[in-house]
């Protein structure tokens, strides 16, 4: 029965890109180590292992220099391999990063016309996500940035950066498209500096927008531990303001090149942590593994990568259900509430006419030692 | 000639705090180095080493068992100091970090007394800024966080912030104060993960307040630094939403414990792009140095470093006016520009059919690593 | 029987230095919140939560201006509880970082006197610890480093730590002591650099010395994870060179301000590797856990803090058992084994006449992905 | 005359990878940006911009997959191009990290074959720098680690690596190559951690070699940044002990991905301290730029990248010049010296009986942050 609860399902909403699973393991310092698989073979790898959902970047399932005719065969074999294997489409994103033409940057770039030609990329994805389904879509900018700040003042690059958007949501609407933009901060790689470096600023940056109810944000885990931040802390503040439209799961140690290991594989308490957030809320957005296998894996071993992914959420998930219900976290928590029942803080001038007594408030135990070791017992099954 | 371009001048707005000239160098493995100062010859150092204003947290200039006469001695006495020695009092902030009674937080504590404490405090703190002159009130959460996420969920903690700041802009403005609330980030130390970890954060949630045009942000070099972020950029977006109230300045080397060295000193560069920007844009508020002297000194060094501070800062912004005329970096940024005015991005329409030539947009060499070069030559000499 | 499992015992070596147990959460931001306890009463504690071992900086025991009477009384004191409390005494160690005569440096400071002072308090804490028991001895040089490479040559304080370690291990000889030294790294805090700033760095060092035999090293969890290492990396080179001679355990995430959190608290899986190393090598020295309690805690919740370090460590070690008897890991192992039997090397002309087929050495899918899934069930008791 | 100075001469020994201002551009998010070069093109580049020498692994002369006959005639035609642009070649190095058959490690890898592999393709590329002059045999075990522990333990790695490096020194011997082997260090990237970290953990495991006299290091300043390392400490030790064979000199910022960033354009002051280290001790190996220019350049900016590393390089060691014989700096560096002169330390005896008032040694100001602002007015050319 344990096993069973650790199956995948339709309704936990797992995805994985098409540039996940089908990654071929090439990095900076060496080549690809496995063979390149099509779009239709990905889709059945991810029915095998038992995923929900595929998002894709426009050149991840059509190449850049597809004719339409190629392009729209190539959408019809997609699509025909979805249905036949139970994948829905949820999320569509556009590749902004891989060709040269983006060295400079896609929507800050220096380049008028390579800011133009971006905008032109990113509405054709557009178009080919909502076509495939697609209601989400990302939007990582991972050339928005500089290597030396002498290029242009990042100010500039902020005001290009939500032309950009403003233009692109115009476009969503004059469409009917209805996508939710959800925008993906990173602070570093592949540029030095990435200029919305984490979801706060974001957050802060879509309040600005000419249509800020369309656009939240992607926070991904990796991205947020690179500079190690508290992943689940962003993700709240994104809950909290009704901006979590999508979410990256995968896995990094803080202060390094950009991982992306197997969820929960790194870091198991901040994976747990993030995943009882999302349970105890109810966040019912798509839950996408934004990861890839190690260079060590054959295909076999990417499966393996992939079921693990998600069978670590459902065992934290699991997990987080027997924290809820654990007697004596409850009693510990339900103490922390008495001290929180006291009293309303009342009117300024009551309030400054209060006394205190701060070394009676400085001393009682508040027992967290205690609530972190028990859950640690739970994360190592020894409750 | 040369010289007295870098002595400081009151219209450089140059600003210390009374525990930064102050700092005794206690660290949290050795004991205070040098002997206590009073409030009064601290103001009358920053007199001799020529600075513009000082700042204080309440009890950095009333101690927290003071009674009202006491106080009001304190105050007396020290505002004598301030007109003798020609120092204003810009800012003011609250200690709501030090005192044990803080050791779960103080706005987001557990304690519902506790919450209320801490605003009482911060009223109190800001009746005595408000005193002395004080237009900005600095608030930096440091106990605003956790060691264990078990403690509390991260999005109530988010609720009872925005509950203390709301009361406190009600507050200012039922006394009149006119205050500008200015929101100091920072990711970690004291606590192991603080709730709000860099200004976006901050500029995020203040857009949630009742009165968001009352509160900015202010950026702390070493605070934007320790996780390794751009602090230009993160002024930058700040500066842009109209939110930069105040600044921190001072250095520190990423991914460290927090170090609040001289302003310039580790990191020549960034320290550098800063002053550019600020001196670029216009920035009007005050310079504050957040930064103590090393432990090795005594006070004759303590005002080294205080000099060496404001020396640093007119340095480079001298290096700003000839980085700005530099005839060879003009050239390249107007062939940059050139490229920038080619033509508006137009309508959907004729974006979607307009052709662009990749490979040719990717082939210019954009002259950056000249560009920098020629930075780093003017930031030493040889330019 | 599970949880009998998990209890400490005398066999398992677990000590904790006074220190620890003792400290009273200071931080560089607040002040203590929990009132100082005697030697006596922390013994008491420590045999209470069953503890094996305890550890002292002469200064924990002897108030640095004890006079010899004093001193003679405080150590009978300590004695009697050591023995009424079932406590050994396994290393000792000096406090060459609190009083600011050491702020620039104990061993490589640039006043000789200072030097000189650093080596007498050394020899006392030497004739102290040895009076009690001890048998190892550990030098952490936490002032050994600079804020300005100004102020020393590096290689200058290098030559410095030389003569006063080979004038310690001299001193060692001839008082017929038979401690071995253990050395401590770490990168940085409370200085900005720290000389020697990782594991590696001394056991180049030790090499060097006169009598290299005597002196090891002490690796410690949150010195190794500050700037992002592998603590068992660490560990393995130095018990690979018979160095290990001490261990500090403990708890951080990297790229922080040390931490010292409860062991395992962080990184649970770097934990689990670190406890499976020592075990499956048979190391016999003592585990010794230098980390402290949270600030929110009393000595209650210290008790706790202190019984979760041996918990998490025993439950752990009951995982390794699982790990290694584990029959499909046991499977991969043993493929992975069978290609690394194939064939001796053989000379120089043979090899480099033989023949491989790089593309078939390349192709094989390691299992590495499995492997780790398997270890993150075992930690999550999902196996 | 000043210009003069800052262009480089052949007695700086400057030298450049075939690889550094031959990268084309290519990263983890990106393709090539840059058409290839010959290795004649490139040494033709260096001969135009003034290097001294050019460095290759095997695989940047001679492809994986070259015919002997092929191998021949490139090595002629590179040797020809050396000789008419006046560079010479003085040191080689061998790719073990490109081809997918070291995804598992090269030396350390788990395939005895990968092993024989690996070793018999140092050998050729020993044969082959030999054959070009080279003297100097670098060593970088970028694949040599680990993403999971699971796969090997640490020390099976470390005994492996030692078996390797002494079947290589045996080669060399045998050939009567008379290589120094210079080992490179990297704490993680494209490995999640790389068995030897720190030039710390190498310069340890040389002293366990059969011909410890043979090998060394080579400390890359990224490599050191990376964990947030002092370069010129690393640098200090390995000099120090006489194993300072080679140097990689660019830059990088604490905490990120390997950004290879030109000499001296992150962190200005940490390559002052380097340089002005390696000048005052009279370090006469070659300085090796292990760099590459930003994606945004071609080849001019290429050229401009490579300038820009020696012309830094000459600035900074005349402001080490500078520092040197500044009058202000010589004084108080005369009055640290003072207190140096004091006395002996004398016998363990007479050493326990002396008396030293701390208090009067902790007293007197070092004068440090005026000695790290005199550090920065020169850096700044404001002395």
């Amino acid at each position: 029965m344990a096993n069973d609860l650790y199956l995948p399902k339709a309704e936990h909403k797992f995805s994985f890109g098409l540039w996940t699973v089908g990654n071929r393991g090439r990095d900076p310092f060496g080549d690809a180590v496995r063979p390149g698989l099509s779009p239709v073979q990905i889709v059945e790898m991810l029915g095998e292992v038992g995923a929900w959902g595929v998002n894709f970047h426009d050149n991840d399932l059509v190449p850049i220099d597809a004719t339409p005719q190629q392009r729209d065969q190539i959408v019809r074999d997609f699509r025909k391999a979805c249905g036949e294997n139970g994948i829905v489409v949820p999320m569509a994103t556009v590749n902004l990063f891989y060709d040269p033409v983006f060295r400079d940057g896609a929507f800050t770039a220096n380049d008028s016309d390579v800011r133009a030609y971006s905008l032109q990329k990113t509405m054709k994805a557009m178009d080919l996500g909502a076509e495939l389904g697609a209601e989400i879509f990302v939007l990582w900018g991972g050339r928005e940035g500089a290597e030396t700040d002498a290029c242009r003042r990042p100010d500039e690059a902020i005001k290009r950066f939500r032309d950009a958007i403003n233009y692109l949501c115009d476009y969503n609407s004059a469409q009917g498209y209805g996508y939710r933009f959800a925008l993906e901060a990173k602070p570093n790689e592949p540029r030095a500096d990435i200029y919305f470096p984490t979801t706060g600023s974001y957050l802060a940056f879509i309040e600005t927008l000419d249509n800020p109810d369309m656009v939240g944000v992607n926070p991904e885990v990796a991205h947020e531990h690179m500079p190690g931040l508290n992943m689940t802390h962003a993700v709240a503040q994104a809950w909290e303001m009704g901006k979590l439209f999508h979410i990256d799961l995968n896995d990094q140690v803080p202060g390094r090149y950009d991982q992306d290991l197997r969820f929960g594989s790194a870091n198991i308490k901040a994976a747990f942590w993030l995943v009882k957030f999302l349970e105890d809320v109810g966040y019912e957005n798509p839950r996408h593994f934004d990861a890839h296998a190690y260079r060590t894996e054959d295909y076999e071993g990417v499966k393996d990568f992939a079921r693990g992914c998600m069978r670590t959420y459902l065992i934290l998930k699991e997990k987080a259900r027997r924290w809820n219900e654990n007697k004596e976290i409850k009693r510990i928590l339900d103490e922390i509430s008495e001290n929180d029942r006291k009293s309303n803080v009342g009117s300024a001038g009551d309030l400054l006419n209060k006394e205190f007594d701060r070394s009676k408030l400085a001393s009682m135990g508040l027992q967290y030692e205690k609530l972190d070791q028990l859950t640690i017992d739970i994360l190592l099954g020894a409750d």
